[in-house]
This record gives C-alpha cells, sequence and structure tokens, in this order.
C-alpha cells in the first residue's frame, strides 16, 4: 500500500503489530515517551529525526536555534509526560558544505538549552549526508506515574498551556517577506518557532499533583494532537474557538487568517492536557505557581460527536487543514 | 575549519569541550556506548544514524536485511560495554517511492533480531525524507561494570572474536560482479555483511568475568577501532598478520588482498579487546563455554612505538587505509 494512503499513523499501527514488545515495557509505541522498567526503576524515552527540507530549512534558521530547538522538541516529549529528562544522544548527518564552525555552533544551541534543563550530552553519532539529518534520543526519569494519551474521560476539561500558533504564524509571515523582520511582532512570533519552551516544570508539576487525565505536546498542530488524545482515549471534543490562548503578536500579525494557526498551525510544544472539572481551582493555582498560563479550551464529549470547533453560539466551524502527517500531503 | 580537515573523531573533541556532561554521566561521549546513573541504578545508551547512500545502498541490500542489521549494529555497542540490550527506537526518514510492505519488511527484520536478542521496540518517529534515513538508538543495563575502550594496559594481549574481513570483502565481490553470488563462499561472507552477530554474550561473559581491560566493537575495520583503544589507552599495538583469524569463504575470496580487508574493511561487529596474559587460559575456557572463537591477534606496546602490523618475521607492513573516517576522503 502506498504510504500517502496509509499514512503516518496508520504506519505505526503496522508497525506496533509486528514488533515485539517483552516485559518491562510499561508505555510503547504510540505516546508521546516511551516508559521502561529497568532493573531497579523505570525510564522514559523519547526520539526525534529532522531532516533539512523537511522539518527545517537553513534560510530561515540558525544551525544555534536549530541545535536549541531539536533538543526543545524532545524535552517536550518528556514534558508531556511529566518526566525529568536527564541524557541525550545526538546523531547528525551532516553535508560536506558545512564547516566545523557551524556544526560547534550547533552544539552551542544544543548546550545553552541542556544546562538549564539539567540534560547531559552522552554520545551520538556523525556521518556525512547529503542533508543535514538530526536525530535525537533523550532519556528520562518519572518520579510520578507518567502522564498518558490514552486515559482521558467523557466530561474533562481540555487545557492548553502558554498560546498557540505564533511558531506557524511567524515562519508565514517571514516566508513571505523577510523584510518583516523588522516588526517587533514577527520577532516576537517567530522567537516562538526558533525557541520553542518545552513545558517541563508544568508537565511535572501536573504529573505531581495527579490533577490530569490525559496530556500530549502540540507538535502537529492543536486539533491532530487533540484527535491523538481522543482515538487513543475513544472519546470526542468540543473546542470553543473563541476560547484559544493567542499572544498579543498572534493578535496583531494573524488578519483574516484567524485561529486557524491556533487550531493547525504546530509546532506550538505546548502541552495540551485532560483534566475531571473538579479540579479547576487547584489548575488555576498550579498554573500560577509554575508561572504557566493555562487555559481551559474545552470539553471531551463522547466519541460518537467527533472532534469539532465550536463559536460562541456553539455553532461548528469548518476548518480547513487539521494538521500535520508527513506522508499524506 | 573544513570537515574534512578536522575529521569525524576531531570533530567529537570539540563537541564534546563546548556540551555539558552533568552528574549521573559515568562514561559519556566517546566510548561505545554512555553508562549513566538513573535514580536507582545505571543504563547504557547507544545510537547510531544510517543514510541511504553513505551507509548502505538498497541496490546490494534488501529492506529486510537493513532491518536486522541496523539493530544488529547498535546491540554490538552494547556488547562491547559488556551490557545486556533492552529497549529500542527507531526514527525512519522514509522516501516516498517506497510503500508500506518494504516498510514492514524492515520492521520484520527489526524483530526477527530483537526477539532473540530480548529487546523491546519501544517507540520512535516517521518521516518523508528524500534518501532512507534510519536513526536507531539503544537502551540497555550494566549488569557488571562496563568495559571501557581507554583502559587497556602495555603488556595486556589482544584479541578479537570471530573471523575479520568478510563483511567487507564480500560487498566488494557483489559490487564487482552480482553474478557471483552463484557461488557459496560469495554467499557466506555476504551473509556476514546483511546480517552481522552482535556478540552478545560474549560481550556480557567477559565483563562478568572481569577479563578484560578494554573492550570495543570493529565497525570501522580492524586497525581503526584497535586505533580508537590505543589513542584514549595511551599505548600502541603490534598486531601479527599472520594471526588474523580468517574465514575458509574469505581465504578462497581474498587473492591477492590478502589480508587487507580483515585490516581495514570494517563492518565485522566483531569484538576487540585487551587482556593480561595471566588470563590467556581462562579467555580459552570463555571462548569454549560461549562457543564463540576468540584470537590472540598481538600485544599492546608503548605508545611511542605506535600502531603496527607485523609478519611473522616481526617486519612491519604497510597497510594502505586505515579504516573509515566519514569526514576524510
Amino acid at each position: 500500500m502506498k504510504l500517502s494512503r496509509l499514512g503516518e499513523f496508520g504506519l505505526i499501527k503496522e508497525i506496533q503489530r509486528i514488533t515485539y514488545a517483552g516485559r518491562g515495557v510499561r508505555i510503547g509505541i504510540g505516546d508521546d515517551a516511551a516508559w521502561v522498567d529497568n532493573p531497579t526503576g523505570s525510564s522514559l524515552i523519547t526520539a526525534d529525526l529532522l531532516i533539512e527540507g523537511v522539518h527545517f530549512n537553513l534560510k530561515w534558521t540558525s544551525m544555534f536555534d536549530l541545535g536549541y530547538k531539536s533538543l526543545a522538541v524532545n524535552l517536550s516529549d518528556i514534558a508531556a509526560m511529566g518526566g525529568i529528562p536527564a541524557y541525550a544522544i545526538f546523531s547528525l548527518g551532516i553535508p560536506t558544505h558545512l564547516d566545523s564552525r557551524q556544526i560547534l555552533a550547533f552544539y552551542r544551541g544544543v548546550a545553552t538549552l541542556a544546562k538549564p534543563s539539567g540534560v547531559s550530552l552522552v554520545g551520538g553519532d556523525t556521518n556525512v549526508a547529503k542533508l543535514l539529518t538530526i536525530s535525537v534520543c533523550v532519556i528520562g526519569h518519572a518520579p510520578y506515574a507518567p502522564v498518558r494519551r490514552s486515559t482521558a474521560r467523557v466530561g474533562d476539561d481540555i487545557y492548553v498551556t502558554g498560546t498557540l500558533g505564533d511558531a506557524a504564524l511567524g515562519l508565514t509571515v517571514l516566508r513571505r517577506d523577510k523584510q518583516a523582520l523588522r516588526r517587533t511582532a514577527v520577532r516576537q512570533v517567530l522567537a516562538r518557532h526558533h525557541r520553542p519552551t518545552p513545558r517541563l516544570n508544568a508537565g511535572l508539576a501536573l504529573a505531581r499533583w495527579k490533577l490530569v487525565t490525559a496530556m500530549i505536546d502540540i507538535s502537529d498542530g492543536l486539533l491532530q494532537d487533540l484527535g491523538h488524545i481522543c482515538e487513543s482515549s475513544g472519546i470526542g471534543a468540543r473546542v470553543q474557538n473563541d476560547k484559544l490562548p493567542l499572544s498579543k503578536a498572534y493578535r496583531i500579525l494573524a488578519g483574516n487568517a484567524g485561529t486557524r494557526y491556533a487550531l493547525s498551525g504546530g509546532e506550538d510544544y505546548e502541552l495540551l492536557f485532560c483534566a475531571r472539572p473538579r479540579n479547576r481551582a487547584r489548575i488555576l493555582k498550579l498554573a500560577r505557581i509554575a508561572k504557566v498560563p493555562m487555559t481551559r479550551i474545552g470539553t471531551c464529549v463522547p466519541a460518537l460527536r467527533g472532534v469539532k470547533i465550536v463559536n460562541q453560539l456553539g455553532h461548528p466551524l469548518r476548518v480547513r487543514k487539521k494538521g500535520h502527517d508527513h506522508f499524506i500531503k
């Protein structure tokens, strides 16, 4: 079957079916990170592969930012499990036109985020390649029970941290007009694209306080990642369009696009989580303590009702694109 | 600086210098695998990045074998630390011309080696890419003190497991003449290329019996990997050319090439280790029990005397190519 028909997530299901998950695998393929036993405890493991031309373009991104972001997207997966990252492995395929100064700028970007996050770079592999290829694996600990995607329940509230859509909007503006960089609002949204903030403290606190029923990080766009929670939890969702948290810069720049980038832009690396309504006050408190905005954007509904975006009157809106699937155009 | 001047191993040293190794890192960048603390014990971590056109060619390799080998080369790194592999993460960049049947053949190859090795596939990432890109990370346990590269001593014996040069010779023969596949000897050496045997039991037993002072797996060629042991241990080495273990098929096919492929062909995935001479009898015994040939091929000498290959009379031989550095042609 053509991959474009099966799709990325169809393929993952097939892989899951034919491969072996032995003893010690508490959470395997299909969540933000795996959770596995080791002889004396447990570990979280996550990995990402970033390829030039698919995930980034050196025209828009500096090597330093690319290093920073490559680590950030993996830390975001650990955050979405409520874990603490500890070790990173970087494998690079390097085109011969890059020189060592550029490669070391990349690793300086990595180190700039690694140090305050308590992450040690412990190894990897370096090779030549036609296109810059970055493979990252991060190992972490789970001091509290990791939060899965598959355990949201009908009636749960749906929350997101931070603001949505900035990264995708920023890239779009930059692509259209490089001069736009002169505007402060553009630089602000682009900063979210270049150096996303993994929500490690928020994720850890949510797991520690046992406040959430399910959690995921938003890498492919709110709607798509909410879709993952819904599918694996066997539920549907209603999201209120007017509740989506948008940054001031987003509001200045979005124009006719409205909430489109917030709904399906991707690369937000915010946390999307579900919680019982009785925990509303405690989540507000935690958000204050962790100094991370947490906005209630919707409700979990029965699966039959699907995943819908509604306006203030409760009427469903049509959304053009659901998010990112690497194999479906 | 141009990467071709700095070289792969120069680059790794620079990366080591600028990145952060925090608490808990027992062995970091620069060995076969990292050895790190987790809150209640320790883990081994290793990673490899394989890119079409650099590490493999789909003309010579089936997707099944490629899956098998991608896991094997990582298990070999765990074997070289004397560890037990447990979990694997596979991230794939997939060109659109491949269909799902081919990708699943790849994962069947992975599963075929994973199951008997006790390795669970626990996650990863799938993407589109122009060239097939395979990134593997394997996490393992270290029930005994992991064996480093840097702890060989002058006077140690040098050993290798199995036979050398088959994989590289096999590929050369096949490239020259596809019809050669009709010959049994060719098929035998090629099998070593397509499905290398990670020496997990041998590595674990050597670590358990505390028989070795240093160990590495041979991926870049005997001379180059011996060079890594020598450099990080601050010693030199004498290898006796006539002692190199060659398979029957290798002897049939090598012709004028003599031991060249055994010395610098690469992709053997045998273990290269050093041991005190007083342990000779115990190593023979272990080899018998583990059913893995272990051949004494040389001696560790002071660093000043360099790494040399000598003939039966003790005269040094000239070797054309030292092995594989991805950035130096």
